[in-house]
C-alpha cells in the first residue's frame, strides 16, 4: 500500500482513506466487510472532472440547442433557452440545479437513446473547456483515478451516483473511470419503448424520471445497488444525504467531501457556487464524521 | 461444455444455448461479443421459480395483511385486502397483475427498507409452499441455476429483471441465485429518505415507483443497466417487451420463453393464467425469434 495514491500527498486525508481499505481489508480485523460489501459511490461533478464554470452537460445542452435553434431561430429570444445560447449563468442559476439539468435534459427528447448515445459521442470527441483548453474527457482529477483503482483493486465495487444525467455519462464513464454503464447512476428523463422501422427502441421523452441530487441520492442507491455504501465521496450538499446515509447504521464508514480551495491548479468555490454550493457539509463536517480533502493541500497533482 | 447443464435434455433448446454461448465465447468469430456485453436478463416468478398457484408475493402480502387485520379486524372485510386473506383468486385476478403487485406493495408502506428487508427474510424462513410443502426458495428450477452459473462461468453478468418488488427479491436472490442485489431490478415502491432516531433511514412510501412488466422491462433495462442484454429469458407476455428488445439492433442475441406444460412434475398453463398470461409470445414466437423451451421435454429435472 506504501506506493498507492502517489497523486496524494502525505496528510490526514490519505492516511483515512489508506487505513480505512486496510481495516475493511483485514480478515482478521473487526471491521473486515466481504468484497460483495465494499460498495464505493462517488459523484461525478466537482467530485471526479472539473464543473467550473458551469457542469459539462450544460454545454452539451447548449450545443443540442443551438442545433434546435438552427432550425428556430425564435428560441434564440426565448428563456430558458436564450440564456443557455448566452451562457448567462445568473440566469441558468436561477433556474435551480434542478430546473437546469431538467430543461437540459428535455433537449434530446424524442431521440431515441441510440441516437443520443452517438450525439455524445461525437460531442465530446469535437468539443474542449473553454477554459482549460482540452477536451472534457481530460478534465479529470488524477487522484481521484487512482482512488478508483485503488478502491477496486481492493475489492470495491465503484459507482457513479450524479446529478448528471445517466445517459450522459455512461458512454464515457467506462472509458475515464474504469466504471460500467450498469454502475451508473444518475439523474433521467422517462422512456417509452416502442417501434420504429421495424426495430425496438427506447425513446427519451421530455418528462422526469428522477432528478438525483439530494435525498434522490440514497433513494436511487436503494433503487438501483440495494446495499448501502461504505464509501462516498461528493463535493457539494447535493451530495449531502448520501454522505450521511453512507454514516448510518453499524459498521466501518468513511465519507469524504472535495473542498476546491486551489485557484491556481482549478478553481476556487464552496458556498458561493449558486448551481451546486458546499455550505451545510462545510460548516459541519465534524458533526457528520466527513472528512474535508483539500484541493489545495491534499493532491500532489490536480489532472 | 460436454458436460455442461446436466439438467437440461438433449435437444434444440439445449443446443441452442450451448452454441449461443460458444458462439460469442469465441474471439476469432463473427459474433464474438466482449465479456463486458454479455448480459443476459431473466424474468423470475415463472422463469426461474415456481409461480403457482400464485406468485410467492401474494402470500408474502397476505400474511403482512394478516398482522395489519390482527390490529384492524374491519380489513377482513374490505376488498382488496380480503381477497387476498381469503386467497380469492378470482378477485384478486380481476385487480390485474400491476394492481395486484401495487397493493401487495402498499401493505408494507412506513417501514424502513432495513424492516423490510428483515421481515422478508423471517418470512421466507417460516414459510413453504402449500402445495410443494418446502420453502419457497427450494421452488427454484435447476435447470435454470446451471444456466445462471453455465454463463457466469462464460464471462456474461446475470440480471433478474422481474415484475416482483426489488426489496422482496434481493433477500434471497444473491443465496439462491448468485445474483447480487445491484443486479436485481424489480417493481419498486418510492421511498423517501429521513432520520428516525438520529439515524439515516428510507422509508417506504405507499406510492408506486415503477412496475417492471411489460414495456417497463426495457425500460428499466435501459436506466438500470444501459445496455441491451444479448440473451434473455422469460414465461409470459409480460416479458415479451424485454425478449423483442434483446433481439432487436444488430449482433447475436438470443431470447427464450419457457412454456410450463408439464402437469405432473410443476403445472401446466400458459394463456389462461390470468395473473401473467403466455400467449402472444406463444402464438408468434417464429416470428418473433423467439425459442419456446418445453420444461416437459427440455427439463431432465425440473426442481
Amino acid at each position: 500500500m506504501n506506493n498507492a495514491l502517489p497523486s496524494w500527498n502525505p496528510g490526514a486525508s490519505k492516511s483515512a482513506i489508506l487505513d480505512f481499505v486496510a481495516r475493511v481489508s483485514d480478515t482478521d480485523g473487526a471491521d473486515f466487510v466481504p468484497t460483495e460489501e465494499r460498495i464505493a459511490t462517488f459523484d461525478n461533478d466537482g467530485t471526479l472532472w472539473c464543473e467550473q464554470p458551469m457542469q459539462v452537460q450544460v454545454f452539451f445542452a447548449q450545443h443540442r440547442l443551438e442545433q434546435l435553434a438552427a432550425k428556430d431561430p425564435s428560441m434564440r429570444e426565448r428563456q430558458p433557452y436564450k440564456a443557455f445560447l448566452e451562457r448567462d449563468v445568473r440566469t441558468l442559476a436561477a433556474l435551480g440545479k434542478k430546473g437546469l439539468f431538467e430543461i437540459a435534459m428535455t433537449t434530446h427528447a424524442n431521440l431515441t437513446t441510440d441516437e443520443f448515445d452517438e450525439d455524445v459521442r461525437s460531442w465530446f470527441s469535437a468539443t474542449k473547456h473553454p477554459k482549460l483548453g482540452r477536451p472534457f474527457t481530460e478534465c479529470v482529477y488524477r487522484p481521484q483515478l487512482e482512488l478508483l483503482d485503488f478502491l477496486r483493486a481492493n475489492g470495491f465495487k465503484t459507482f457513479i451516483v450524479s446529478g448528471g444525467g445517466v445517459d450522459f455519462m455512461r458512454p464515457f464513464a467506462q472509458a475515464i473511470y474504469g466504471i460500467p454503464p450498469e454502475q451508473v447512476i444518475g439523474s433521467s428523463m422517462k422512456t417509452r419503448f416502442e417501434f420504429r422501422d421495424g426495430q425496438p427502441v427506447l425513446v427519451k421523452l421530455p418528462e422526469l424520471g428522477s432528478f438525483d441530487d439530494r435525498d434522490a441520492k440514497p433513494e436511487n442507491i436503494f433503487l438501483h445497488i440495494g446495499r448501502k455504501p461504505i464509501l462516498a465521496f461528493g463535493n457539494s450538499d447535493g451530495d449531502l444525504p448520501m454522505l450521511r446515509y453512507t454514516k448510518g447504521g453499524k459498521g466501518p464508514s468513511l465519507a469524504l467531501v472535495l473542498h476546491h480551495d486551489d485557484a491556481e491548479r482549478e478553481f476556487t468555490y464552496d458556498r458561493d457556487f449558486l448551481l451546486s454550493p458546499l455550505a451545510d457539509a462545510l460548516d459541519h463536517a465534524n458533526a457528520y464524521g466527513i472528512g474535508l480533502v483539500s484541493m489545495k493541500h491534499d493532491w500532489k497533482d490536480v489532472f
